[in-house]
């Protein structure tokens, strides 16, 4: 048997609207400490890591690991239709994962589970030079900025400066945020524009993130709950740069 | 003579709102009691009746009766600029129908009348077995709620509750909310999900809408004003549901 | 030696919404005492003048002439980043307009200049027999009011109203404001609705417009900041009326 009761949907709703525009299918595996998933995009340049444990939920059981197979856009379809004070309800019966939203009236959508062999993808272990936190917010700002003149966008850091940058045709563009952490060294890998904004839809998980870098190493980018309750963290490959 | 004038436009414009994605062309008759329409959308799937009593408005002059025949769609792009605050007259003058909002400035729009035989339909007489009353929001999110899976829509009563649902290819949607009323038999029609949504638009008209339905019968949706000055009713014939 | 620096974008977020959507590319020139740019659209239709005085400006540094050349599309994009509460900062290096943001983060925009000669044209002077002020948004209101019926606008002054009407093929419109000057002739002139919706972007410069109309002359347009630090003015030339 499982069941899973949320009192509210955000955690769910930002998680799956990153990891739907990442990858189209998804393995959930639940077990008593919670649920997660890896998954790994069709070109192998992101790697998305999710993890809500048991203490999250308002009620959680789950006697024995499952394995929940879904098209990540129709649990995302379903998701938006959650009202910020509706109760959220995950349960599974044959060949469908039940969502319920309880508020005014009781509204129930049940997913087809796809039928696939799943290997659950590994992530590299990675020993990064760096790591900084940086507000949530300015990511996103940084992202909107660097769209103007360039579709990719080289991120560095220094001892003083957390950097966001790109030269294009008709303009460059840069942003630089004070990290206030103590770093010895300097490094700097650029990343596509589009991969980061992809990632950045989880804005309502944490308004911190921790970025590790590297040089043209892939960026990991980690969104922790205040309450440690979850975890939600993508690696993405960077990009390669010509020396011109 | 006809004259009518009214503090606040929402009534006209959440009217028309709706019954402009319905009719293209329709027929208003006026006389010392109000305002009144019947129409039937062209696929003869829709029937929609607005009445707007004498009362309703705060001075409403009309000498003998009058019909007027306006193209839909150009009214409801006038009445859309009309602002919160602003005074409506409505009147009449050689072929037009002139919409006058009085506030900073005084703003006239002249829409021409159209030269058109109308025979006013006549909704056909129905005996519906359940009539219950549900709030005009929850209508409003069973539409968004079924749209995710299925382009039709399955309304049903028991004793309980009031069910909107569908079946689709990747997954069922189902809405319960209990009704609180005495029904002692259950009834079951298929309805298209966008003929629904077109007489939704009329949601500033009441909270509350009235419903009345039958086994594979038309749905009748009735908005009353709190006041009753107003009333605007559609009815709409249901979808044949094969047995699979 | 350039450096203009303002803790607010909003004036420069206007103009230059309103100047991009007339013209392609301008020139600034600026000087001890400011900045300004004069300019003509493609069509020899909307003339432009922006005059922001090194008052305006908290910080203020112009040693000797400069000419800016730039790409407004180009320029708009950047300012369209800008936050309210950052400062903006411009200064000029080899070849680019560098454009700061300072706020969480400092956010720096290099934008190409662009080689082009350019002779500033100098707008016709003339002679309006009638000058008025109108509020902005009644203005705007107008515009979306006419746009139901017709794609060209008549503006018409007499001794009480200001009016803006248009005949459509399905109705009319007409606006008519109290003006509450005094004016003893009478002048019409019509326009294209298009090129008055590009100058009307220019929202946040100033609450009041005054205009200056003729019989078949230009409009005059122009908008002046309350501290009298800045001033955006448009000529737009008539549209030819067929006397049917």
């Amino acid at each position: 048997m499982f069941k899973a009761e949320l009192n509210n949907s955000n955690i769910l709703k930002t998680s799956f609207d990153a990891i739907s525009s990442i990858v189209d299918e998804v393995q959930i595996q639940t077990d008593s400490e919670g649920m997660r998933l890896d998954a790994l995009d069709r070109s192998h340049i992101t790697f998305v890591h999710l993890e809500l444990k048991a203490s999250l939920f308002d009620e959680f059981i789950c006697d024995e690991p499952e394995k929940i197979n879904i098209d990540t856009d129709e649990f995302m379809k379903v998701l938006k239709r959650a009202k910020s004070n509706d109760r959220v309800l995950l349960t599974l019966d044959e060949g469908n994962l039940i969502v319920t939203f309880e508020g005014e009236a009781t509204r129930t959508f049940k997913i087809r589970l796809i039928d696939m062999e799943y290997d659950s993808p590994v992530p590299p272990q990675l020993e990064h030079p760096v790591k900084i936190e940086v507000p949530f917010a300015l990511l996103k700002d940084s992202i909107n900025d660097i769209d103007i003149f360039s579709d990719k966008i080289a991120l560095s850091v220094d001892s003083d400066n957390f950097v966001a940058s790109a030269d294009g045709e008709f303009g460059d563009a840069s942003i630089e945020y004070i990290h206030g952490e103590k770093i010895d060294t300097e490094v700097r890998s650029s990343f596509s524009l589009e991969k980061i904004r992809e990632m950045l839809k989880a804005d309502k998980f944490s308004d911190i993130a921790e970025i590790r870098l590297g040089n043209d190493l892939p960026l990991t980018l980690s969104l922790e709950m205040v309450t440690g309750d979850g975890k939600l963290s993508f690696l993405l490959a960077p990009r390669l740069e010509s020396d011109d």
